[in-house]
């Protein structure tokens, strides 16, 4: 059933805002400041209707306190309100909340990373079934226009791979660890001193964070369904100097990577499945990704006609994501007052996603030898044994300090952790110093 | 009058195309052999009704005879048509021919950035008169998705400023006397010879093309009507090595650069005026548009909310720009089967578009001086003069060789180039070896 849903243009469009922390409160404020603009754009003034939130004890600057209410079940369905703004996070209440505001034929927008990758398809099918919007820009790279344009622009296009940096505070650390030679530890103190990381920096060192943006990604870029707990997920807190200035050797960077890919069928056919992941990996200083700084994002997408993409800024923090929110508000209340609405997700495409091991990619593997005639011929036959071929090898330092650095031909990563395995089983391997993938490179 | 425009879900919806050369014959590929995909995500399939080209005897790879025509104007206003595509370029007749189309109630789709920049506001008026789309993604910066998220992402934010690479000869021509201490001159015919450069390369080295993209810009991120007759523009014919060379020494790169910026009034507001100018520019190599090599574009927004946010990508080629067609004519398909439009550019802010002069940018200036005492003193004073303030200075070399470099605070065009031509005039002043404007960097 489609409830009637179309106000007359020129009537108010009454928004209710679920959640009033750091974006919540960005988002009020915009909406007062920005008022006169909105209205000319949307073709009808957009009007708070109500903001509810946990606690009503707290003081929350540039917000009525008359539309706050701790009741949003009430606030969703309410017949005032045309517009349901979620920026709470987490799963539930926001799901719950979500559906019955669709339900109740409003129109939703939400920055919800977490459930947008756990249970997505339960929201757009619900949107489907009662006509309305569901738009989440904000949900991955905050204010990055990313979403519109691989749900809208690179619509009639084919997209082969998505590649990308969407954690600020891994971003942050490894860049200084890659800048000043910090360990992992010391760069992720000073994250935290700077307010790019958390007390808890879990969701973001160990990749969770990321992998719901993966999941997320490869969704739309596939039109396929990809949940967070698809995704091969390895953090950063593995990655070493030692990994680091391996990279630097190479004239290469070490990047925390979202890797959304689409594996063709040994008969070139698009319709093997996907493979989306997240793990830490070496790009070349000249790849465009590799000049992300700090705690900004990039998305780098390689499409069939539209070629090398890339979209960078900042990926989270409150105005940015609220600005993101905005974006979505706006085309949410266009389509309002057009009687219309937007594309919602469809995963038609049904791929599915591939276990690591069948993901075809690239080692980098640094070994600690001993300097003896016959080592080369020992290691290079490990490799060979498990079908791996060896692109490059390197051999640096003399007696104690011998070294191989290794640089693999794309394989399975079923056969190159194999060969890693079988390398640490060698008698004349005395450690095996860094292994990292090798991305964004052919 | 707004004729009838909207078809019965499921119907096909038929393509007027206009032109069939490189990028026609990309979009003529694309729709058939993506159309499982387009009809998907249309909700109704797309079929090709006709092609209008200039004469009828070429071969045509992969194109139905049966199809072609030289009557463009008969062909837009059929009735069995719904949606024109035009790829033709120029002012006339693709002028005539976009407002036929629109007022038969037909929406349309170019990629015609001559056009756009001259005279968008009277196609726009027609869009608004006869309910009719007009969407022209693939007029800037090929397959990057750029216009829709200043069109809609960026909705409910403030654009302060854009800075464009949107000439991809330009640019290879540049990073090939970056990389290589290349001239301009075997730069070009390097370019000339791998098909980046035409034979006659005018549009390109002398910023005609990038001009044109700048007002497009501008008026998207504004909101307020600019032509290419409103854009100051240097090429980069005058560009030397000694530029280049310079640029490097301060860490910066040389980039032909269309800026795009809000210039506030005195007290604060964001009322006095735009300013639009394609110019050649140093800016940090730890800039994001300093790593963007070869022939690619990006274009790098700085709004109030979103913050800094760049789009990199191909910047032409047919492919690239039948993939940014094809994502517009999927949203104008959906458009039609759902009834509505999408949103038409409304230029209500009015804003003025300054003189060079007002503009505020910042000054290179490399000069060659006698080595005697006094010199640097005589030098300072014409600055203050124009009440120009000094940034840095550095003498370089001693006698016939001694040369000072200067970089300015930021100052008025006018006041810049004002002293620029006093220092000419000073006897010690031997020559000006190389002026450039600095930008990307506060």
């Amino acid at each position: 059933m489609k409830p009637e849903r179309a106000p007359k243009p020129g009537k108010a469009l009454r928004v209710a805002l679920l959640g009033c922390g750091v974006v919540g409160t960005e988002v009020v404020r915009l909406l007062s400041e920005q008022a006169d603009d909105l209205a000319a754009r949307v073709g009808a003034p957009l009007e708070l209707a109500g903001i509810a939130v946990r606690r009503l004890d707290r003081q929350r600057e540039g917000v009525d306190p008359a539309l706050v209410t701790t009741d949003a079940h009430t606030l969703v369905t309410r017949d005032d309100v045309d517009l349901v703004i979620e920026v709470i996070g987490g799963i539930e209440p926001a799901r719950t909340l979500l559906l019955e505001a669709m339900k109740a034929g409003k129109s939703v927008i939400s920055a919800n990373k977490a459930l947008l990758a756990e249970d997505g398809e339960t929201l757009f099918a619900a949107a489907r079934e009662y006509g309305a919007d569901i738009y989440y820009e904000a949900a991955v790279a905050g204010a990055i226009p990313l979403l519109r344009p691989l749900r809208e622009s690179l619509v009639g296009d084919h997209v082969h791979r998505v590649l990308g940096i969407v954690n600020g505070t891994t971003n942050y650390i490894l860049d200084q660890m890659d800048t000043h030679g910090a360990g992992f530890n010391d760069a992720l103190e000073d994250a935290q001193a700077l307010g790019y990381a958390e007390a808890d920096p879990t969701a973001d060192v160990e990749g969770f964070d990321a992998a719901a943006k993966a999941a997320i990604l490869a969704q739309l870029a596939f039109h396929t369904r990809v949940t967070a707990a698809d995704v091969h997920r390895e953090g950063i807190t593995e990655v070493t100097a030692a990994d680091v200035s391996g990279a630097q050797e190479m004239d290469s960077v070490v990047k925390l990577l979202a890797i959304c890919e689409r594996v063709p069928a040994e008969d070139g056919r698009n319709g093997r499945g996907v493979s989306v992941r997240v793990h830490p990996a070496m790009i070349p200083r000249s790849h465009p990704l590799a000049s992300v700084r700090e705690a900004y994002n990039a998305v780098f997408v390689e499409a069939e006609s539209a070629g090398s993409l890339m979209f960078y800024g900042a990926g989270a923090g409150g105005a940015p994501t609220a600005s993101a929110v905005l974006g979505d508000l706006v085309a949410v209340a266009r389509n309002l007052v057009g009687g219309t609405s937007g594309p919602v997700e469809v995963t038609y495409a049904q791929l599915p996603v591939l276990p690591m091991g069948e993901t075809v990619t690239r080692y980098y593997i640094q070994l600690d030898v001993a300097d003896r005639p016959g080592v080369l011929a020992t290691v290079a036959e490990e490799f060979a044994r498990h079908g791996v071929s060896i692109r490059s090898v390197r051999q640096e330092g003399l007696g104690e300090d011998a070294q191989l650095v290794v640089v693999t031909h794309r394989a399975s990563d079923a056969a190159l952790s194999a060969t890693v395995e079988g390398l640490r089983n060698l008698e004349m391997v005395r450690e095996v110093a860094s292994v990292m993938r090798v991305e964004g490179d052919e």
